[in-house]
């Protein structure tokens, strides 16, 4: 098998103006080649450091392909860097030339003087054309590997290598690696991976665990000579594995939302949304799967306390009895939307997201530390402040006949990481309910 | 001035599984300190490369910051490689391992014996507890400089960082760096540089244009002796940019959706949202901001055109006339919203957010490309399919008397970027009623 490394050449980089998407991008083409990629290293618009880091890259590895640093002013280096390396002249390529002319032609702007050296190509190499800027990129065979240079610009630097570097690169090729995800909810990382230990120790597929804003899931990546070949081997442990982890695994290769929305279409059944904390987050979950109005039609977002009771018909004792952020407000929250939209079945969620708990400050469930608006409030029996700390979530899911609780406590201050977690969380409360046996098509 | 680099550590970013976000938060963070980031690797979870990476960067650098491999399983080396290299055994950290068992028993998940080694700490270095997850990171002084190992998901590394790494860091800092970002909506990036052009060519502070998801942005970057000198010279420079793109400014360093918020405030104003193809998105926006409930009580996620008429009071005629998506009925929307909820002003969105356009498929407006379900439909006078292509919107902010009214046609078939900037443009639209002159306090 071919190894590989890239660098991402540009200061702006290193300082955190962008993000590196190039370095990923290749990486998953390389992947998808068959090709290891063993390292990525980002430098800045410096010839010494780039020229270290490119030699090191070549001494110990067959394709080096770096990113940026093409560009016509005087820091962009990166060709005149890798010529200095390889011990070669630059040339101008004429047809690189004549491209990188008409490109400033077809606009109507005038071409800088800085621009002509862009059509410079260390000797040995390949110009390859960049047909969306002016830049082009290039490939100089290097032992038994290759080097190739291409735009920092995502947009250019991913058209160009489709067209012009891959090609090229299936001569290092060994077969195609893919890869599938094993999805899990209700399990933590390392729990999952007790459970999956037997598979964590293969050589093809191997079997990876991650853990993620709540999730956690099973990489199980194959190689093989072609796609198919190595489809047929990860194929079977994909199986066992989904077996080994039962209902905590919900699919292989789909969000949560995607899984139940599938369930929901499976079963024939609709769902409404009553969101107090997560303010419309669950709707957007499931409205970003294409389709979600077959099962999804009525969302309600009722974030003051007088929302919950006038549309959703909750029982203004029942929030002053025991808050909006109980048990007995979710589920009459579940049971408003149930009624009010006619679907088969509602979850609710009502919460204190942070950044800070209830105290007398906020008795809507809304998530937020600062008072609520005078009409919103309804509350003699208040709950203490150490009660309701931030993070304490409740969920319900129902069809009208049975229910599916969920109390979460994350003790976590942190707004953002609360509420994505209830809206996980109401999502797999809908699936529990969607998964009991009476809930037949 | 000191020179970092970082590690990012993680066979998961060698395939392009998911983007190094930590190497950039690293990279913005040590700017701010004045400490000058040279180079960032990424390594596979592989001892023998993770240890050359290590060896090389602690040879040329004086900051070493390593991020992932904390975590309980096998394949988690990075404590054990850089003992290794350091020449040093681990040993169990008492404060450590209680904090990791407190974790699970609050959680009520009973603890892997795998977690148990989480607790372990090069000697000589000092533990840096995680209040978010149960890996803690560690600091050792190295040289005249540091190395520092960190948990990899961001939202652990992010704040153990800011709460026990960045204190430590101080000590290697010089000067400071302070960035603004100048927000701007409704002008494109190269718009935005034309009229800021005479200030993208200063020294300090610098000024840079940037572009993402239908906004764009002015960043300026001042550097000091202290923070309040460099926030001296970064401010007048802040003052002029916002005096120079006016209403299309709409802040400082804050989100659209705190923009807005802070309008609301300001005006003593609420407001009621109604969505279709953003399925809560806007709700989830606003409500991400703490405080939210102070001017935000009702939202309705109304995806099918039964919920429209039902609770929103949309008249079936003007769906059968007009369509779901449509001017007339995105105000319908907007009025039914602000009646139901008593609310001061009210936005209402409905649109085709993709993957393909309205035919007969669709009536809701809901963004969906599949046939709605039988009873949702409402629509004796569709239009073409050709007159409702994905990507168009249509945005109405009224107060009951004044209206905005926005129609957007991105021209793009992706549901995500379709339904962000639907998104956006709802709360432009509301951010361009509140400033009415009419509407005072």
């Amino acid at each position: 098998m071919f190894t590989a490394e890239t660098i991402s050449v540009g200061t702006e980089l290193l300082m955190g103006e962008i993000l590196d998407t190039n370095a990923r991008f290749l990486a998953r083409e390389l992947k998808n080649l068959g090709i290891a990629v063993l390292r990525q290293t980002v430098v800045g618009d410096n010839p010494g450091r780039l020229a270290d880091a490119m030699r090191c890259a070549l001494s110990r590895t067959d394709i080096v392909i770096c990113t940026g640093g093409l560009g016509p002013t005087e820091d962009d280096i990166t060709k005149e860097t890798l010529a200095k390396v390889l011990g070669v002249p630059l040339e101008t390529d004429p047809e690189m030339l004549r491209m990188i002319e008409s490109y400033f032609r077809a606009r109507k702007i005038p071409m800088g003087e800085t621009n002509k050296k862009q059509a410079l190509i260390p000797v040995g190499g390949e110009a390859l054309p960049n047909e969306n800027g002016t830049a082009p990129g290039c490939y100089i065979r290097h032992g038994k590997g290759c080097v190739a240079l291409l735009p920092g610009p995502p947009g250019e630097m991913k058209a160009l290598f489709r067209k012009e570097l891959l090609p090229l690169l299936k001569d290092y090729s060994s077969g195609t690696l893919v890869s599938h995800y094993v999805k899990v909810i209700g399990l933590g990382e390392s729990r999952m991976a007790e459970l999956a230990y037997a598979y964590l120790h293969m050589d093809n597929p191997t079997v990876a665990p991650y853990f993620k804003d709540g999730e956690c899931y099973l990489r199980v990546t194959a190689s093989g000579a072609t796609e198919e070949a190595a489809e047929r081997i990860a194929a079977p442990v994909v199986k066992k594995l989904l077996r080994l982890l039962g209902v905590n695994a919900y699919g292989v290769d789909i969000s949560l939302a995607e899984a139940v929305i599938g369930l929901l279409k499976d079963k024939g059944k609709t769902v409404a949304l009553a969101e107090s904390c997560t303010g419309g987050g669950i709707g957007a979950l499931l409205t970003d799967v294409p389709g979600a109005s077959d099962v999804f039609g009525y969302g309600i977002v009722s974030y003051s306390n007088e929302c919950k009771e006038k549309v959703l018909g909750v029982n203004p004792d029942t929030l002053k009895s025991f808050g909006a952020v109980s048990k007995e407000c979710a589920q009459e929250m579940a049971l408003g939307a149930l009624a009010l939209s006619g679907a088969d079945c509602a979850v609710a969620v009502t919460g204190i997201a942070g950044p800070t708990g209830i105290g007398n400050a906020n008795p809507a469930g809304n998530g937020n530390a600062v008072p609520a608006r005078a009409g919103n409030a309804g509350s003699a029996a208040k709950p203490k402040a150490s009660e309701k700390p931030a993070g304490l979530i409740f969920i319900c899911a129902t069809d009208g006949k049975r229910f599916e609780h969920i109390r979460l406590d994350t003790g976590r201050n942190d707004r953002g990481y609360n509420r994505t977690l209830a809206g996980k969380q109401a999502l797999e409360a809908l699936r529990k309910l969607l998964l009991k046996p009476e809930m037949r098509r």
